[in-house]
């Protein structure tokens, strides 16, 4: 066990419940945390990664640069599910274990999309805006009974989504996804899923929400020339990365009144300091999609199980599958360089 | 049809839908709206009452008074549910008939009150403030599944709001009401309601949800006494009438990080603009319950309808039942002098 030491990188970490820590401590590993608070940079990471053996990691970038740094460096131990800040195929170039916690985050990332979904309906975020400057604005909205809704990915997020809608009477629920994967339809009889294109929904949804990983293929997804066409009171959410959603063209949007408004959880540099924090029709919160305490504490026990097992010579239990891989080679990491 | 005519006191008024209007003009009806843009106070509402015959009605305070100064006041057609702010008995005694539109808030009011409770479950509001003045802290929260919900109040809007909740998996639900609607349990059975006294709804709910109507009897139903049983994370939510929650009290709990946030819809005076906008533990809307699109243009039309009908002498289709009046004789209006 000797010089077998995990490096923590993840924020928050064992806050709500410290569990994590004391696996590690009974396990006789040595282990850092990030003293920072908050997401690393790169340099930050090249410059802490050290002699550790395993990362316990965020959204941090974990480059080819930074494993040039980490010679000792044998798994890299998601506790998340996103891999867009990990460049998967250099990993395994070298040699590299990785896991991830896939399902844990879901159902705490489905259920503040169904709260920005209500809240962006019914302007609860700008009339809170406006309250606190004692500014009594009555807004008008709608309910999810009046909307076409779009949702682009239905996989792990966006069927829970979907799940917890069936009883808002949503009429229309136009989905797009890779696969169209017909078991979702039979599970949710209440909802009545038209399989679209993405084009279809930048049209003719209301409400659009967008549950895709990041990739090369997904970058800028939703830009300048699918702002154009959508509805001018439609509104978008994104909790699922930044840089899915172009944020200039976003800004641009919404200060224009070309589209009604927009909820973001995610940034392209997190922390996020930009300028939609001028604008009250954005809401607006800080990557807080997993951030219950039952899911987060979920994800940091498994991904701590599982550095723990990699430390201690057993097989991991959820390494990341081959497809994961495969849609890197075909469609790039979104780390940057 | 000479001098029958309507004063709409209700704001807004036909905004999203002009209808309402029209079928005033086409019906030949003489009326006169609202100058003010806002919630009218009695004395206002005394300088404008003059020689209408029918009032459309909001929340604004129908008292005696108001009553003595409108000679020829024959129906208040109120554009809501709530009756706390018209003075029933006084109105009964002259004659005036009264009517109202139960059903049509009740889905607005309970989509807002799910969007509140994810908001205040996962600090959707406080991230929103925050973020907005540059200001990144990424809030831990609970999903519904993690909690035990408290409602007092579990008729239209109440039984709609736990209908709702049928895909969030919330474990325990206590409920509390003055009849204990058997029929409520087997409409959902997805959640297995307790039906217990409020005093333990405040002792053990994680997440309190009001929906009472404003009587002498709930008023200051939640004051000092009931926050201190409250857990020390508590949070709750008042879409129902200002005036239920004790607003020095709430102010008092929440500043003093007694409860862990609040959720505020009504206030005892509108507009709002009192202490509770220094707090960002509070989640402050405009009454705003029944803002949706669908709603408030059925609530508008069937109000409009019933003052048509009854100034061309038709028989009024929903007029405010004895049970609203014998609750008034028995706890008092919720109005003002």
């Amino acid at each position: 066990m000797k010089n077998q030491s995990a490096l923590i990188t993840t924020v928050p970490f064992a806050e709500g419940n410290s569990f994590p820590l004391e696996m590690l401590k009974a396990n006789g590993i040595h282990f850092t945390l990030n003293p920072h608070g908050r997401k690393l940079t790169e340099p930050e990471l090249i410059g802490m990664v050290g002699n550790a053996v395993a990362l316990i990691a965020g959204t941090e970038p974990i480059t080819r640069a930074v494993m040039e740094n980490a010679p000792k460096l044998r798994h890299i131990s998601r506790v998340g599910v996103g891999l867009d800040n990990v460049d998967l195929i250099e990993a395994k170039n070298r040699g590299i274990c990785i896991s991830y916690t896939p399902e844990a985050p879901a159902p705490a990332v489905a259920e503040l999309t169904v709260g920005l979904m209500i809240s962006l309906l019914r302007k609860i975020g700008q009339a809170n805006l406006f309250m606190h400057q004692g500014q009594w604005e009555r807004f008008m909205g709608k309910r999810l009974s009046e909307i076409t809704l779009g949702l682009i990915g239905v996989g792990r997020i966006g069927g829970r989504v979907l799940r917890r809608l069936r009883g808002f009477g949503t009429p229309r629920v136009l989905v797009n996804d890779l696969l169209a994967d017909q078991s979702l339809n039979r599970s949710i009889p209440e909802l009545k899923l038209e399989w679209v294109s993405k084009e279809l929904i930048f049209q003719q949804a209301d409400l659009i929400s967008l549950h895709v990983p990041l990739t090369l293929k997904t970058k800028g997804m939703v830009g300048p020339r699918e702002f154009a066409t959508m509805k001018p009171d439609a509104l978008i959410i994104n909790t699922s990365r930044g840089g899915v959603v172009d944020e200039n063209a976003l800004y641009q949007a919404l200060k224009g009144k070309k589209i009604g408004g927009a909820a973001i959880d995610v940034f392209e540099k997190e922390p996020y300091d930009g300028p939609l924090k001028e604008l009250p029709n954005c809401l607006l919160t800080s990557h807080m999609g997993s951030m219950s305490l039952d899911c987060r504490t979920r994800m940091e026990i498994e991904a701590t199980e599982e550095a723990i097992r990699f430390l201690l010579g057993k097989p991991l239990l959820s390494p990341v599958p081959k497809e994961e891989y495969e849609l890197q080679e075909e469609f790039g990491a979104g780390v940057k360089p």
